[in-house]
């Protein structure tokens, strides 16, 4: 095993930051600033076009580091923040944004492109989550979950589907098309989350992915409002399922 | 406007628990023990075969009492508690009983059951919420909520549409069948809980009944688990979503 390689670090808002990269692959580790033990790790995926320091990851990241005292690593998906985009990207990339341009259906674009970089985004995380549990802080037999958005909901169903170490998952609701046998795989506990008025995922898709889970405790959590509307609420409702599975007290920010 | 009248007053819990009647209507009236100067005040409406002091009402009160400063208020509906069932009441029943021991469907007893105790209990709970507006403690222009389980979201669908003194409304699902056009009249916040392998009501109904609110915000929890599973935790969300859409803090149970 190798540790990730820090290259980088800063503090703020109560949270130590820290750039590392593992195998190539650049990531951001978020821990409390208040130096504790050990602490449970959330990994979290981006969605389709952000980065590892997005704002709704950055957002997340400090509810859960400063809320709960978890560690909380994002890591640029292939293609995405500091990584090159392939030949192959930029075609899909292309061919999406002519679909939108045109007012096309853009389905079956995104559900071919997401899942070609969880093919690759997959064995990534497992290497990364190789190196993370080597720091002192974090350890091989701490409790890990996974919180994913969009492209990060289409790496982490895989993902959460054959790692045994993640025993709790937050999604939000993307095309389920080729999710379906991973979920069907998946029994820790789920929280998911969809748009009931999402323009551009059908609602029935989202909830026969919900549906598929195999998990026996699951809460899909639907709010009215389009695809880019999901209310801040459900940040604080992840850092609650998220604090009660992975063993620690949740703290509402004042 | 006539006031309450208080028959029976005790403390427990942090709370005072006062009995009253207000037109022959029994209920009872949890209060912060601490004493506050105005709060807002929660509607709640109990269960079919239950009662006022059913722990799924006195153990919500709590968290609304204890945990957000709140008023709350509950009713036997008719028929329940400490009233006398009439005669239809009667008949009503024993067919529910029969049709449940022969694995019958129950549906459209108990909605057309429902449905005629709405009618009598809308009203009611109209003359309540005058008379409780008459104490000091709550006033006639502070916010007030509603909590309704089963029986209760029956009676709550159609009170909430013709009552615009409350601004805001948690539901547990029922059989939406003769609830849909008082739902569409509904334009408050709103959340929703179903059970997402319920045996009685069905799912695709309780999505429906969802759906028509036509509420711009509102907001859909799903959990995993039979009609009676409904986990605990959301009690505690109903709580926060009160406290925000009334205007105070919730603060969790230690």
């Amino acid at each position: 095993m190798r540790s990730p390689q820090f290259t980088a670090e800063s503090s703020s808002h109560g949270m130590v930051e820290r750039d590392f990269t593992v195998g190539g692959v650049p990531g951001v580790l978020w821990s409390p600033a208040s130096g504790v033990d050990r602490a449970p790790l959330v990994l979290m995926g981006h969605g389709g076009g952000g980065h590892k320091r997005h704002p709704s990851m950055a957002g997340r990241a400090r509810l859960l580091v400063t809320g709960c005292g978890f560690h909380v690593a994002v890591v640029d998906a292939p293609g995405h923040g500091d990584r090159p985009r392939s030949a192959h990207d930029e075609q899909d990339i292309a061919e999406l944004r002519r679909a939108q341009a045109a007012g096309e259906p853009e389905g079956s674009i995104v559900v071919r492109h997401n899942a070609r970089l969880a093919e690759l985004a997959v064995p990534e995380w497992r290497s990364v989550l190789d190196a993370l549990q080597e720091l002192p802080e974090i350890g091989a037999d701490g409790p890990v979950g996974y919180v994913g958005v969009g492209l990060g909901t289409a790496i982490g169903v895989p993902l959460v589907a054959i790692e045994p170490r993640i025993t709790a998952a937050v999604y939000v609701a993307t095309w389920p098309d080729v999710l379906m046998d991973a979920a069907q795989q998946i029994t820790v506990p789920i929280e998911f989350a969809l748009q009931w008025d999402d323009e551009r995922v059908p609602r029935e898709a989202g909830l026969a992915l919900f549906d598929a889970f195999a998990s026996t405790e699951k809460t899909l959590h639907a709010n009215a409002g389009q695809h880019m509307e999901l209310p801040r609420f459900e940040a604080d409702s992840a850092a609650r399922f998220l604090a009660r599975h992975l063993g620690r007290t949740h703290t509402p920010a004042a």
